[in-house]
């Protein structure tokens, strides 16, 4: 850590941030340059506060070197983690289609689809039973008895199930779930995260509308510091000026992702752009990119979706996309082991 | 609601939106354009979803006309909504001021900080007991013994408290508290705004990071749709590219929000703007603009706060700057009974 | 164009606003909502300013329908335009690939890279000669002589060039070059897209850092309404909040541009990165994508670069980069002859 | 400027980086961290490029202590600067009033404002004669004409005048305008901003819509750095997600701008808001937070201006406005000798 000293500064305030800083095992080095005064903080410095050091009077900036997580931290855990649901195995090279309904709306629709996108190669099903909708008036989803009807589904096909929790009074009714999604929205619901990290489930954290890539791995951090390290990360968008997208997909996180921390990483065309007609794009540049996954809404009968069946496609469309994932896998882009300057 | 056909729509299409419609008792009518089909949706459209409508395969487009909140709506209530905290009163012309620690510490820095903000003229005392931190390492908070000392700072000043809930586990620890605050990472925490509608306590919504106008009132709409209509907004600062300030202070949602909707709504320039030395200016800016009131965070000992210090005034500041709000306040901004054009 | 009326409004405004789009061979269709009036402009308002009608005191809101660019929508010219550089074509179903410096040098510099990259297949060469700095301190570019020494490399290598022009003072500087180059800074410099759009020399528009697409195909129509068909865009990273990347890489932008409009796009993902690290990745996936080509910065020996050598490909990167383009080529997402959801 | 080295640097390449900076007066002090090597750089590193370091191979990461302006910097410069306009002062405590049409489009017109403007307290009358359209269709003003319109009415008046400049050929057409006005997309037109550097002509310096606070200062530094300290800055919004204004003011600007610059910074409600209903708020809002002036749209009959009259107040809402703000003038926040912490 870094820490710029305003130039009236007094050697007595420097004395006592010393003090406090050596209480925590951090040693101080000054640099005196020709306006202003630097100080090095040596040692770990991941779980210091530094808006504690802000706060203080006499300083005038701080910045961070060391990254402020640590065991999301490639640094310290240089091999890619591959989180296991059932067979399926998410990270470290391989390419895992999650697909499903945005809403579950009846076994009749949810079967049809789960069957679908087995057929065309999806490893997981996902679909939505409580569903966050910007309105009070919007379909609120089917709740506990969508979940009931995804685990049938999952009886019938196989594929084991994400879905989204919108609140820890719902978690009893997550028990038989093989994913947990936290959804945009919920990424700094920080109760929430250091409760899931009590459990082993693999946990689907998505990063928030506007939350930066750092903020992204701190919530993992969160999840992670409890004991539970099956996370798996998701880009689905962020909120720019661009209203041609519903969000703007920001693929560079993938790589920058991968650069930083060792969790796998997979994206969400269908809600970063929140058009049907732009997810294959964008679902074949996340694979160019090095993602270790998809999730892709598929809907039986798009114009009559309870909720965001514009950007959901068709199961034909499904699986014809599905077909151009495996096609164009094996020219992704994968970290060398050097890091990421390597092709 | 206006809806743009695609060109080479089908008759049959069009027939069974019509009939569709028809059963939501909202009437089509057709323009016919030169190159393009432009349907009008006449009748109540608020609760329509209108997701519903542009996944329609033969829409190009869909454009809200109606704003799709009714009880925050100003058309159908123009006056002022007034919410009573105790003997305090929050909109319709005055401005209330509620200043208090960034994080409850200990009951010497609380009492201490509520004795001095309420000899300085603040009407309410803020304090924070669950705190939302980026970082699983930073203080959290002192969670149920800081609404304890909140309480304990009432009794002895008789100012009225205001803090924040984090999840709805914490709800029963809030039953004494005079205003409950929904934080900006909790706004679209669509479970926990339900709930709150039923109670009939002060709710002070925050702003989320990234939220517009628009959504801040929808989450409203979440809360008055329960039946609790004493709901205050606050802008607190949008994210954007800018990091000269913590935030950007979009003062001009004040206008906006008065324009639009019928609830008071005040600024927190503490978290707009990250820093103590730009919180007077921007609290004298958004009491001119016409803000109901203002959210100050104040420490007896910034260096040594907990968290935020940064952004804290000193009480001396603090006594200052509620002399200068005073002074301002009569020269605000005030829209006129006629709408937003008058002075 | 769709236009709401406020409630008040008087008939004799609305019979005034009539008759002057009468004169403008526009009709008016009336549709009386349960609580507003929306009026349907029916004829051609693509040249309509729609700010004039959002202006008149009776009017609520304004809703575009047609878009506002003519000439470089694919409505009215279906198929893809393809720009011709010499032998070299970019757009139709090609991945050009533009190579270079940040900045020209030396001629030592320039020949040597210039050489290295034709030998790994690029087909343009870039380099910058006038360099747009944030600093007036920083190295502003060989400007003139610069030039020349692009033009002794085409002689020496055969690559057509590309280079930026700064302001229109310098234009008879770049009677010789291939391909003129408007910045992101003047992407919005209004006066110069009119000024090139009499030249029918090809023009590399960049999306400015803050502009939207729609905005970024006007600047494309002022070069076109000039006569100038020959504009080639190029998406490059926008602004927000993430600064793990310089910019935010906006790929959706590729087949959003493929929908809307005919002209080629092509992607820098060196600028929009910033970090050589991450060109790679992004490259593949703006291929993937869809892009018509790729501009990408190549430096022989990027520590001494002038500028942005942080952002250089080393040759040897970039012979293994190429390498791999031309290998994911085949399995880009390519727009059917349907629109935009075939895959 | 603090420089973090990657764990596995070499000697050599620290050795060589010394070398070169001591040729630049620089000493570089090396601190050693438990995970990391850090340098500090001690010497005037205000025009070193860090792009330079950044692009080494063995370096990590560069941050900067030293602001990289120094002629705007109020750190060699405290008193605040006051930039004369014939007898008008802007700048040291009063806010100057700048009242206008969007465009100039008659003689009637503009002078007819003009005497409003004039008799409600306007110093100086602004009015647009080139005009920077989004569309090649819209009306671009009355160029050379308008500038005429604008020299007649000063001499009707008496009021100096500000008109916006959009190409350096314009240049000789404003040998006799008192303020050339450099707007937000040209804000970054080097070439410009180097060219008006030679004057000693007042220059307004609008920000750019995706512009940092810092970056408008560099732009400043590029005019002063020719010799002309006649700079005069203006916020006017940024571009951001929300869209019920057209752009989001950033108010908090204008107390940075005071803490980092001696130069006079003035705000533009117009053009921040978009809506003339949102003009007398933030006018005041932006006088209270301590600008040192004003520059707003006035239109005698908005409905028929040819362009941005939805942003223009009336000559009487103006007159109204104008008052209101001598008003609030002398209960606005002004920064103390001391710095920003002192009300």
């Amino acid at each position: 850590m870094i820490v710029v000293l305003k130039p009236n500064y007094q050697e007595a305030q420097l004395n006592s941030l010393r003090k406090w800083l050596k209480s925590l095992s951090i040693d101080i080095q000054v640099n005196e340059g020709h306006s202003q005064t630097v100080l090095g903080l040596l040692g770990d410095t991941t779980t210091l506060d530094s808006d504690l050091i802000r706060a203080l009077e006499f300083v005038e900036s701080v910045t961070q070197v060391q990254e402020p997580y640590k065991k999301a931290n490639r640094k310290f855990h240089p091999d890619d983690t591959i989180v296991r649901v059932g067979e399926v195995e998410i990270g470290g090279g391989s390419v895992t289609i999650i697909a499903g309904p945005c809403s579950v709306e009846s076994p009749d629709q949810l079967c049809s689809i789960a069957q679908s996108v087995k057929a065309a190669g999806a490893q997981l099903l996902r679909g939505g039973a409580f569903k966050p909708r910007t309105s009070p008036y919007a379909f609120q989803g089917m709740r506990g008895r969508g979940i009931e009807l995804l685990l049938e589904a999952r009886k019938l096909t196989g594929l084991p199930i994400v879905t989204e929790i919108m609140d820890l009074s719902q978690l009893d009714l997550f028990a038989e779930v093989d994913v947990i999604q936290v959804g945009a929205r919920n990424m700094q619901n920080f109760e929430m995260l250091k409760e899931l990290g009590k459990s082993d489930k693999p946990i689907l954290l998505k990063r928030g509308l506007s939350s930066t890539i750092q903020e992204l791995l701190m919530s993992a951090e969160y999840i992670m510091s409890g004991g539970n390290s099956n996370v798996i990360l998701c880009e689905r968008g962020i909120r720019t000026f661009e209203t041609a997208t519903r969000n703007t997909f920001d693929l560079s996180a993938i790589p920058v992702v991968k650069e930083l921390a060792h969790l796998p990483i997979i994206a969400d065309p269908s809600h970063a752009t929140g058009f049907s007609k732009y997810v294959a794009p964008m679902a074949l540049a996340a694979v160019a990119a090095g993602a270790d996954g998809l999730i892709i809404e598929v809907h039986n009968d798009p114009p009559h979706a309870m909720c965001d069946g514009i950007q959901s496609l068709t199961p034909g469309d499904f699986a014809e996309l599905a077909t151009r994932i495996r096609a164009t896998a094996p020219y992704a882009y994968r970290r060398g082991a050097e890091g990421g300057t390597n092709l």
